[in-house]
């Protein structure tokens, strides 16, 4: 049986799930609770998810991780950008 | 050549993101600027990708997504816990 979609699933809802991050954070431009360490940390780890959906030769790996990585570096730049500062609305 | 350094590396990095989040929330009790829909959707996405990962047959995999899976729902919860209040220092 090919379980192909349990990886689709997977993938679908670990991208999306930075969607609603990434908006949050460009309405109030507030990212102070949110750690500079873990995106700087997760961006690195999805590039070499990316690399390693290529070894396996897995289409949803290797989809769903260029997207995270475009989402994911937009946190991670939301957050270079905003820093520990209170938003100024 | 055995690639599978290539996900050992991804899940490493992917996983060990969510230890600065965890440490710096739990200091500061602040999840104000976090997403709730971020850590539920992807908190059950890595529920996914577990399973995914024993399809595949891919250690890497299983096992760092047992543990993401942890480290996630451990933000998740804090930011129930603590939702978009102001910290009480």
């Amino acid at each position: 049986m090919n379980q192909e979609w349990v990886g689709y699933v997977a993938a679908t809802l670990t991208t999306l799930a930075f969607v609603p991050q990434a908006l949050k954070t460009l309405k109030s431009r507030d990212t102070r609770s949110i750690s500079l360490g873990m995106y700087a940390v997760f961006t690195v780890g999805i590039a070499f998810w990316f690399a390693y959906g290529l070894v396996l030769g897995s289409w949803p790996m290797i989809l769903s991780n260029a997207i995270t990585f475009v989402l994911s570096a937009t946190n991670l730049g939301l957050k270079i950008k905003h820093g520990d500062r209170a938003p100024t609305l």
